[in-house]
């Protein structure tokens, strides 16, 4: 019966520890903790100086095949692995990205896991949490307001309206602000341009706070962030305009990472989301470090499949927080892949031997790829009430005969208990000896020959084309000198290809990359193989119609 | 020397005890308290319940006389005031409004008090606080966009969208923002129509959360918010969007009455902040109750001169908040007294005993008007550094010939030390006996007879007049039935009258009420005597430029 309550009724009945608690039994000092509620925290920086001798954990990434709309379950499988390593004796933390406000009033309503692998408390975690993507709305719409600003006061540096790359901000899912003119109504409203409006996830200034090793870092990097281009074709940074250190001061919060817990009290650090598309879509590099400082153990995951996720989370990330992963759980379902076996989505409801058997090859091509980057792979099959046992079974063998690593995952029925399995396989993995975690390519290479070898290495394509505009724009790049800079894919996360319908493991394909863009202050270059929607909009009846919260402040309709 | 201390040099220099211990000292119950880091809390409304059988303290508002542009000191005076009966033996609480974010990066810098009359600590106070504007801002905004969305998923509702009177909202000065095409870019993205963005503390929505005496009464004023007309001229509420019950979700904790301290510890309601002119301009009802029951005395202030802020203070917030005030303090300078003289701005340095003769009628008919609402009034005497001696006496005389109570207050120079004077003299007049309070003109009468008692009464005019425009909405109302409620008057705050160069206690004038517009959910009806300007702008140096962090997370700038 247990498993068919809802994620909220489950969250809402969890036994949470005062976070104090919790933060005392893993080693941190009371004034390192700073408490929103009873629940929440955030942990000051100065622990990085207290710990900095002690030996940092294991780093486990959590990623996936290519996923079917529905997701494959990644954080549900981070928080359950979490748990089950806690059950096993290994003390484990998580670290997750904080969900964004404005997806919650559309479609999905929140997320923080499911089932019995849950982070709590849930409805704080998806509504402001402790403010930290305000504070990035606040400092992204400052350096807007500063940019028009200036140009109303006389333009000094000279900023040509027509190439303002910097856009505002508002975490709300709200397509009346994709496009919209600003400064209307004469001169004291400032001048009239066109301008947009992205929801806050994806701003730069949030993958810089993902990014950045301490405030100082996060400082110097929102200076070098590239708002506009002058009448001489030369960048205009943020530093520039003078307004890097009130940014910088209106996230002197924001960047210190926050901490939670899960349904089984596990510590789990919940801090920064960037898009997975154009940005590089994991926690912060803060998040991540500290918990390696409390956990012999930390698990995190990395947005989309393992082609653009863990991709990412390795040539981004891992370069810039200075970070080595010991293994990779790649988390696969039986519905997916029957998908990539080319079973339609009205049928995955039947079992169905041969199109799993066919659908394995997208599996196969992902470990393989996790191989790559010189790390070890487990595979975490994620059970489905629907999945068979023929299925289940089937799976297991293909894995096994391919000499993968495989371990059933049931957290999301059973929580911790759920994961046990896939813990032991991943221990035993793990102490069986280091990884030799190596980077795809070097940052000094050129734009196309670092797209050329994701596209060929990763995706498993023929090589890659350049639209003549992106050819363009990387020129333009390579003269400002910022081009030696990692790669942000952005790219359908359901096919290796660019071509949403391609599943499987295609083959000779080319992908095209129609845009080129550099973010100067996050540290990379995105390379845009088709229109990025950066504003959703709200649906029919939006999710929002169906919350509301009583007398006593709970809510309902969240999930 | 200590009184040439910057206000973030004092600040810095506080000694804050804990907030759980002030919590504790004050009657405060732990499970009551939900900390936001070491120093600021929010207190859970459970603690009416506990506390209903407790008779209420003393309500005390400070006001002031029509100010200069600097600002005559009621937040100063206030906090001071605070401390100042603290030191004798009273118990006492202090309310004052949140500011704005928008406004710190602009020409002031922040606010909360000054010199030894503070509240810390500051820089929090003074940026994200504890994320109640960016839950508002929030809350807003989603309105905003369930109305575009509504209209872009087929317009059931048949809303006229050349009638949309719903905007959006951002916590930042920027002009740009002021009007604005949306919607641009073909219909995926909605319907293309004009629109404007005003700074947040102006959302309607603020004002809602001010004059909420609970989460339900919060619930249901947003619902009954206007936010456009229909085809047929019928007014759309947000409660027709059906996202009035995720409003009040996003702001269930933003309802919570925030608490903080004074440099001496004075424990301090921070909470809320409506514009003072299409607003009332207080801080919430909330916060004021529960001041009310924690202490023997509450103080408490109101935007702009008593003329606007006191009246809408007395007529609006009393009314809803069913509060009794206990006496009402009137902050006067020499230097503003002097400007209602006649001289000029450039001359206020020198002694002029003539003109602060002549401007004194400005505080005697605000004295004159606290006392048609039945109440008390206690001049207190802003001391400055430039004032002289001989300035300062006369004063007082003047004061004691009219037969008006007086005390001399240097709270910002000396704390509560400075304000026992003031402190003892006001005590006395309220043991003197009780008030009897009541409000100007009932809600049933006519908007125009409203008006118009405010106009002869408190502003000492002749009468008012209504444009066309003015007189057309005003039937309107009637229409709709939504003309039964209290009048929040939008006004210079520099004047009796609607024209600010008219100084000291003018005769002889009218004033025009240009535009009438209602607040359905916050309850009242905004008559506009000129223009007002909902979205600030930055100058040419924004003070963000001078704002900084550094590595230990210590602010620089921001006052």
């Amino acid at each position: 019966m247990s498993k068919y309550l809802s994620d909220i009724e489950i969250a809402q009945q969890a036994t949470m520890k005062p976070i104090a608690n919790v933060a005392k039994e893993w080693g941190i000092l009371e004034d390192e903790l700073e408490l929103y509620g009873k629940y929440k925290a955030k942990i000051n920086p100065e622990i990085f100086d207290r710990l900095k001798d002690k030996p940092d954990g294991k780093l486990i990434l959590v990623t996936a095949i290519n996923p079917t709309p529905a997701g494959e379950g990644k954080s549900t499988t981070t928080v359950g692995l979490g748990q089950a390593l806690n059950k096993i004796g290994k003390k484990t933390v998580i670290a997750l990205r904080e969900p964004s406000l404005g997806p919650v009033f559309g479609v999905k309503g929140g997320a923080a896991g499911g089932g019995y692998a849950q982070v709590v408390p849930m409805e704080d975690i998806n509504l402001h949490f402790t403010g930290d993507f305000h504070a990035i709305t606040s400092a992204n719409n400052l350096l807007s307001a500063a940019i028009d600003n200036h140009i109303h006061q006389g333009n000094k540096l000279g900023i040509d309206f027509n190439q303002i790359v910097w856009k505002r901000v508002l975490d709300m899912n709200d397509r009346a602000l994709r496009e919209v003119i600003v400064g209307l109504g004469g001169k004291s409203n400032g001048y009239t341009r066109q301008d947009g409006f992205m929801i806050s996830v994806a701003s730069e200034v949030m993958a810089v706070l993902c990014l950045s090793n301490d405030l100082m870092d996060l400082r110097e990097r929102l200076g070098k962030m590239i708002v506009a281009y002058n009448y001489e074709g030369k960048a205009v940074t943020a530093a520039e305009l003078n307004v890097h250190g009130a940014m910088a001061m209106l996230l002197k919060d924001a960047i210190k990472p926050n901490l939670v817990q899960t349904l089984e009290n596990t510590p789990a650090l919940i801090h920064g989301g960037p898009f997975a598309n154009i940005a590089h879509g994991c926690n912060s590099i803060m998040a991540t470090k500290l918990g390696l400082k409390l956990g012999d153990y930390l698990v995190t995951e990395a947005g989309f499949g393992a082609d653009l996720g863990a991709e990412k989370f390795l040539d981004i990330k891992c370069r810039y927080g200075n970070l080595k992963p010991s293994a990779v759980v790649i988390v696969a379902t039986i519905r997916a892949l029957k998908m990539h076996g080319g079973v339609a989505k009205a049928d995955l409801g039947q079992e169905n031997l041969e199109a799993l058997k066919a659908g394995f090859v997208n599996l196969q091509k992902q470990v393989e790829n996790i191989r790559k980057f010189g790390l070890k792979a487990l595979v975490a099959v994620n059970k489905f009430v629907a999945d068979t046992e023929a299925e289940v079974e089937q799976l297991i063998s293909l894995c096994q005969e391919a000499g993968i690593n495989v371990a059933l995952n049931e957290v999301w029925a059973n929580g911790g208990e759920g994961g046990r399995e896939m813990a032991e396989e991943l221990v035993k993995m793990v102490e069986a000896g280091e990884s030799n975690f190596k980077t795809l390519y070097a940052s000094e290479e050129s734009i196309p020959a670092k797209v050329e070898r994701i596209v060929k290495e990763i995706y498993g394509g023929d090589g890659v084309d350049f639209t003549p505009k992106a050819k363009k724009e990387i020129k333009k790049l390579e003269e400002l000198g910022l081009d030696k800079m990692p790669i942000c894919m952005a790219k359908t996360q359901y096919s290796l290809s660019d071509n949403p319908a391609l599943l499987g493991a295609p083959k000779g394909f080319r992908i095209t990359v129609r845009e080129v863009r550099v973010s100067a202050g996050a540290g990379f270059i995105v390379c845009l193989t088709g229109e990025v929607m950066t504003m959703p909009g709200l649906p029919k009846v939006p999710a929002a119609e169906n919350m509301d919260v009583d007398k006593e402040g709970k809510i309902s309709g969240l999930f």
